[in-house]
């Protein structure tokens, strides 16, 4: 009798392992279905509907499958059971079940309201899946993509204005959304839609910090595609990637203020502690994340210089940066900050330090990884997010509400883009056109990131209300903002086809002809980066890697038994290197390959990889009026031709 | 009120995110170690403690500080709650905790006596992951990889024997350690070490069939570094491979063995019926993964010739490809068949068919993504088997079982190699000599495998004993084993440094000048193989893949128009390109990388990638004796040089 209760147990596990696996096959046909389609497409140079788009239309209609073909074989599942003995939910929860036990793992918490979804379908309740795989496993790799894959060079001549949509914009964002759904709600309240305690003042800036992260990921994809002229490509993608850092931290902090009293009245000691927490968590998780890649910048720079030879494993290489990147990460999760955006600035250093000290067959290895994790992520997100309209099951539709947050959204992306394109404007010698504006207010689309905080918390009525809103808001904005760039690009009559070195040479040129004092086009770059490109050149770069000048030209005289300990040996002969790390950008034009294969009898040409990119060199330190080793560049910069030729 | 406890709850839930961050973070901290150390162990060319080896010790040492360093922060957990109203575990919980109502997840059956090891440590719990990570997520790529790499063409020439070792081998080992194990509890039991009823005749078969499965991982590694005669490595490492497939599909065989009265009496309908269980399990998750190979192989074949360009895009190649393999794996399970046998088999048919119409980036993507993942799998695991002696909470060490296993495990793997060698030496022309049967028995290291085997079910004190005995022989065997390897080499006067192919060439050669018969050297490849070969050469290659003859040239002659439809346009061109198959085998030395990077004005030398490897093609052929073929293919066999020169 044991015996036989044994068995079926161990069936039953087995039972709960097939259904893992049937689910996870669901997202694989999705996945392979999405990349089918992407390959039509891509084939037939059809532009209107992005993968990403593709992929949330399959989601759509497995979850309307799932949703209405199979059936709840659980019913159990909806009762809830009473446990007077306990204070607290415990972590792991042990059960005496006719003689059993049974171990029990908390997963969440649930609103009243909400248990009777639980009696519906077991399929559904299992697809839907813990929030905290999207913050803990599948965002990851796309932020740190992003990070990693940063233009540097462009990116850093419109710092300023990046940094401005950045942070001012979505802040101004926020509290537009903020205001317009509080006077929505308001307005709500005084026709009787809503009742008046469900949504504070902090729940409508919280529904617009979360909706403020903006996910052009399908615009940029076809301004990739298309060339289109590299300052907007900049704009646009600059400002995506560190606003998406900018809400994660602005939810967190809109999510902790806690007024003592009155939650709508304003609490100006709550509100600075917000506004601390939100300054100490993006500076500590900046600073986790830079640090982190340093360490890696430094173990790849004592392997390949003092005990030599990492580079001859790839492997170990790869790995040990893979794992170092994602510790950033967890470091920053374990020590209460925001991992995400540690893994960003990870990835911004990694690519500025450690890319120049991997062998070229791990840069190509680092690449193509993450590429492909943050390819695969990011098409389960979206698959996920059709699934999502479907499988989970306490959407609270309210027309109102979503038509105010479609205006709110709107309204905020250009309050957002206009003034302050206006103000940047003033300052910069190379000014936003017009056209430029409209396309950026045309392309705040909403994707993965909004769609991630909304799911994180959805306990009560109002949140989930606005999981609801935010998620048709990204269908909407994915599908139709998404499927009208190129329409919208030839309306605007935005220059495509543009090669990005050549259009950065030609603005030089013209600027300089224009006028010949230099000091004026570098103010273009803030002073303060300016003075921080100079530390990182001189001092930074030759500690952390091997490109840079040596440390005995840039160190004072009295340092040099020091300095000349520190600096790389090829940094002496290889001062032309150090523009190797720009080239990271074009994914898909710039596949760094090498011959190595010893085996094959074929002479390993071109295996000097970092020769490479030395090419274009004069272009960029022209532009940041480095002037010192302009000089010096310039005349090795007709050099690799010759080596190669 | 309310708001407060709302945000309470939230902080709770990032609390567990936090928690879940530091567990991964100290296995990331473990795997940097593991590769540091594994780097340093490289470059001095110190073999004793192989990188597996290294993880475990880290792990051992991780687990002991956690052991002992953390306390205990959760007292409720060990407490039992009763509840009368449930008559079995449902899949999730919803319990009424003060007015709130958390859901609770099934985690898994506990026996009464282990729940005191609840208690403890909550650090240690979280540690302690689901087995289930083990089949689902750890094992699949480990296995892949495996017969992803297969080197084909040894593994061919040996078929014979490797079948008879992983088959028969395995079933002989499994019943060897059963029967000893049996005797020895017999005698624990009469000199009152253990009570009767704990261990039945099928407990300790099961035992035997988890720890049947053998991974030299560590020797093989070592065997490769050193170049050690290939015949002695392909007999290894193929044994090994399809011993896993066999130990698995045999360990859930016996699980689910249940005589119907006494378990301890035979029970011959029972016992077929197991038998039949493993024959339809193995053939069904064989079926499952190839089939999933040649659906994967037809897809990239048609992108190929038909609408052309999936390999413009390496991603979308190299992402069908990966989701497709892992759909194999994951329609296996929920078909309730094997996944780890699927995917092992979808390896070598994806390998075999597949792999050639890759496009050069992704046949390169592919190999790299599928070795990372391996090795970060690999290592995983290894630490965990450190951490687990530690971290594991219902240990039960029993010295006269562990010493008995130890013996059981020697004496089954004698049992294996001696008597099968013996017999198949009467069949093989080239015999197995006895420093190879020797060097086979002492490489007979348990692993991954049977660890997570072991860990599946530790329900019940037996299992729990097995689990612990199982992971100290895995402790035992690879680090006395792995690290005696070298030295065994030597002290067997086993030779090292063998050029594969050189090495079969030549022993080609003095065979078929020792007996000018040709069809001697054929009779070594099974019959059944042969024609096998020659359907697989004939028609399945060719439809397949774009290697191959013709279809028109081998198909009978009124099937020509369909032929002409079926055969890629460049299989006529293309025929010395058969042999690319068998340079997947090289992890290391073959890096096929190809110049594409088209901004770098460096000319494309090498871009014409399957040329490379037909310049052995020669040996293959003759081996098989395939003589139809076979001048032809030795026409063509000096020409990759001089395209290349």
């Amino acid at each position: 009798m044991e015996k036989l209760k044994k068995y079926i147990s161990v069936k039953d596990e087995d039972h709960f392992y097939h259904q893992g696996a049937a689910e996870l096959l669901i997202f694989n046909f999705l996945l392979i279905l999405t990349i089918l389609t992407i390959w039509l497409f891509k084939n037939h140079r059809f532009r209107f509907l992005h993968e990403t788009g593709g992929a949330m239309l399959y989601g759509l209609v497995m979850g309307l499958i799932i949703r209405y073909v199979t059936k709840s074989p659980d019913v159990e599942s909806g009762t809830i059971y009473e446990c007077e003995k306990l204070k607290s939910g415990p972590s792991t929860l042990l059960i005496n079940i006719t003689n059993q036990v049974y171990e029990y793992q908390y997963k969440r918490e649930i609103s009243h309201h909400n248990v009777n979804g639980h009696q519906g379908n077991a399929m559904l309740q299992k697809m839907t899946f813990d929030p905290s795989i999207f913050f803990n496993i599948l965002l990851p790799p796309i932020i740190f993509h992003a990070g990693y894959s940063l233009k540097k060079r462009h990116f850093f001549r419109n710092l300023g204005s990046i940094l401005t949509y950045a942070f001012l914009g979505t802040a101004i964002s926020c509290i537009v959304i903020g205001l317009i759904m509080y006077g929505f709600v308001k307005a709500m309240v005084h026709i009787g839609q809503l009742k008046q305690w469900e949504f504070h003042f902090t729940d409508c800036l919280f529904f617009g910090s979360l909706m403020s992260a903006t996910d052009p990921v399908t615009v940029l994809a076809i301004f990739h595609e298309l060339n289109v002229d590299t300052d907007l490509y900049t704009l646009l993608f600059g400002e995506s990637v560190l606003n998406d850092a900018v809400a994660i931290v602005l939810t967190h902090s809109i999510s902790i203020y806690s007024p003592k009293e009155n939650p709508n009245a304003f609490d100006a000691a709550a509100f600075f502690q917000s506004v601390g927490n939100f300054l100490g968590i993006f500076a500590g998780s900046f600073a986790m994340g830079s640090s982190y890649a340093v360490v890696t910048a430094l173990i790849s720079f004592m392997h390949l210089t003092k005990f030599t030879k990492l580079c001859e494993f790839p492997m170990l290489e790869t790995g040990l940066f893979f794992l170092l990147s994602w510790s950033a990460f967890l470091s920053a999760e374990a020590a209460g900050l925001t991992g995400i955006v540690a893994v960003l600035f990870c990835g911004v250093t990694q690519a500025h330090y450690t890319y120049n000290n991997l062998s070229p067959d791990s840069k190509m290895r680092t690449k193509q990884l993450f590429e492909f994790m943050n390819f695969l992520a990011e098409n389960v997100i979206f698959c996920y997010m059709g699934l999502a309209l479907f499988t989970f099951q306490n959407h609270i539709f309210n027309p109102l509400f979503i038509f105010g947050a479609l205006v709110a959204v709107f309204v905020a992306r250009a309050s957002n883009i206009y003034p302050l394109s206006f103000l940047l404007n003033l300052g910069r010698k190379q000014k936003i056109p017009r056209n430029f504006q409209h396309m950026m207010m045309f392309s705040g689309l909403r994707g993965a990131i909004a769609f991630a905080l909304a799911i994180r918390d959805t306990a009560s009525q109002p949140k989930q209300m606005m999981f609801t809103t935010a998620l048709l808001i990204v269908f909407f904005t994915v599908w139709v903002l998404g499927g009208g760039t190129t329409p919208m690009l030839t309306w605007l009559q935005i220059r495509v086809g543009v090669d990005p070195d050549e259009d950065l040479k030609a603005k030089a040129a013209s600027q300089s002809a224009s006028n010949l004092d230099k000091n004026t086009t570098k103010a273009e770059s803030a002073w303060l980066f300016r003075i921080w490109y100079g530390f990182d050149h001189k001092y930074l770069k030759p500690l952390l890697t091997h490109a840079g000048p040596p440390l005995t030209s840039t160190l004072p005289e009295w340092c040099n038994p020091v300095a000349r300990l520190l600096t790389s040996p090829s940094a002496y002969g290889d001062q032309l290197k150090d523009g190797d790390t720009d080239y990271i950008i074009n994914n898909d034009e710039l596949t760094e390959n090498f011959e190595s294969s010893a085996h094959m009898h074929v002479p390993a040409q071109g295996s000097t990889g970092s020769i490479q990119a030395t090419g274009k060199e004069d272009i960029k330190e022209g532009d940041l009026g480095l002037g010192g080793y302009k000089l010096q560049l310039q005349h090795t910069a007709g050099q690799p031709q010759n080596l190669l030729a």
